[in-house]
């Protein structure tokens, strides 16, 4: 599985709570991280570490159950950063990941570290252990990803996207060392196309790793009825000149990486968008994709699993 | 004001408390100082600028009042190093620091910036902006201060204490340019010899530059019937060869740095050790020298003013 935060984080919990009969590795978006009061951040990483472990905030969307904000709160009145949202427990991720690093370790051994930790079963790996940083040409000039996402709340308008760093950048030994044709399938999560999933597809390597790996490359739809269910898929998909439907995203994979995905999946509501992509040539199954809650999680992932055996 | 942490911070406490008519810098040790999980910690400065905001954690004893302690609770469960009782308000004051520092800025500005945005009345100056370590030799092999103090409590038996880096260290800009003989008098608080005062007073310019601000220099014992109120000084004094009486720290004083000392200040229980003083020819003041509450520190810092004026 391939993914971003949220909506990736919930499609690889989906596989978690699967149990033993399935084994998938996440690979997780790195173009997110940054340095911010000193800490090297990780946001889709642990999105996906505290989903997989079901601590992750089910009402805020983001970040730990339980979470406090006393710290940030004190930065505050003492003139500090406060607009990135640093919770109380999820400080301790930074301040353990920052001084691991620090300390020579990479983010791939600091991520299983934690996966152990936190009793995930499903391996988790950065898609890179290397800097590569999503920046964004904007109205508003250049931005890092956490400057346009948090701090401007994606309200610039997008003229670019670049992968700073992904030309020096390398698939992960985890990744690299897997047996050829050991997994039934790749999946590609329903994760922001430009800003969870291309930075991950970019690495030099990874394409030729995935099509090593299966022979089989099943993608999620991000967009139900044209609009992402969270963030800003959507409006980042128009204003880079694509409409926002599956097609224009499926259109973008297939001549960028001819003949790589093998099955899309949308929504059940997103039968003409279904219709559309077939009539390219595409292998379309459609199924509930919206996940609110684990058992939808669960229940999606096992259609896939099914439906795409089906396919086969 | 020459101090350390818990028992300095409280005299400097009741100089702030008498308000615009007394003008008292504080001079803090940097010996404690450390770098933990990537943060720049200053135990002492911090819990002067604590204490003198009048934020401290009176229970507790240091840190802030109410504090909480959920970061390093999780830092725990992922394995981290949790000896060091981080708590959530305080990590906002390191994480601040630690950013300062990497961005240039000197300990002295940051220790500035602090005691503004606290709305401290009096100067708080780190004793150097320069690196400056207390370490022990100790018969469980060289411990930092902070592995000695928290770490370990204390219970090692010391044979031996270095100063490390005091040699390449300066006496800070904002104590080198106040103008000559501007202070009524430089007063050693009742912190620990060895741990707090000790590693201010080496630094080189130290010494000379304390006898240029005034001419009068009032040590408060660090003891009270031959025991610390707090911490590890009587064990310490006694392990290093010397008695635990202020006597001995006063005949250490008086031989590392002739007529440095001009008047001593006893706790009224100490009539003996007064007496004994006297006898070596110090002038000696005896008055109530535990500070329980804020009435008590302001008492303390008034009598200070009025005695010392007396015998001048």
């Amino acid at each position: 599985l391939l993914c971003g935060g949220v909506g990736g984080a919930k499609l690889a919990r989906g596989f978690e709570l699967l149990g033993d009969s399935v084994e998938m590795p996440v690979v997780v978006n790195v173009g997110d991280d940054f340095e911010h009061l000193g800490l090297h951040i990780s946001p889709d990483i642990d999105t996906v570490l505290y989903t997989l472990s079901g601590q992750a905030n089910k009402k805020q969307g983001w970040g730990l159950e339980g979470e406090s904000f006393r710290a940030l709160e004190r930065l505050n009145t003492l003139g500090g950063e406060a607009w990135f949202q640093l919770g109380d427990l999820d400080l301790a991720t930074h301040l353990l990941r920052t001084q691991m690093l620090r300390s020579g370790r990479s983010h791939s051994e600091i991520t299983e570290y934690l996966r152990d930790r936190l009793e995930i079963r499903s391996k988790v790996v950065p898609a890179t252990d290397q800097k590569l940083r999503t920046e964004l040409e904007t109205d508003r000039g250049t931005l890092d990803f956490q400057h346009y996402f948090v701090k401007e709340q994606c309200s610039p308008r997008v003229s670019g996207i670049r992968y700073v760093g992904a030309e020096s950048s390398m698939i992960p030994a985890a990744l690299a060392t897997m047996p050829a044709n050991s997994f039934d399938a790749v999946v590609l999560a329903p994760s922001n196309p430009f800003l969870s999933l291309a930075p991950i597809l970019v690495i030099p390597g990874m394409i030729d790793r995935l099509r090593e790996l299966s022979a089989k490359v099943i993608a999620v739809s991000p967009l139900v009825g044209g609009k992402a269910l969270k963030g800003p898929a959507a409006k980042l998909m128009r204003e880079l000149g694509f409409g926002a439907t599956t097609g224009s995203w499926a259109e973008l994979l297939r001549t960028t990486y001819p003949n790589l995905v093998t099955h899309w999946v949308l929504d059940t509501s997103d039968q003409n968008e279904a219709e559309m992509l077939r009539e390219s040539g595409a292998a379309v199954i459609t199924d509930g994709i919206v996940m609110r809650d684990d058992s939808a999680k669960a229940r999606l992932a096992e259609a896939l699993i099914a439906r795409g055996a089906v396919d086969a």
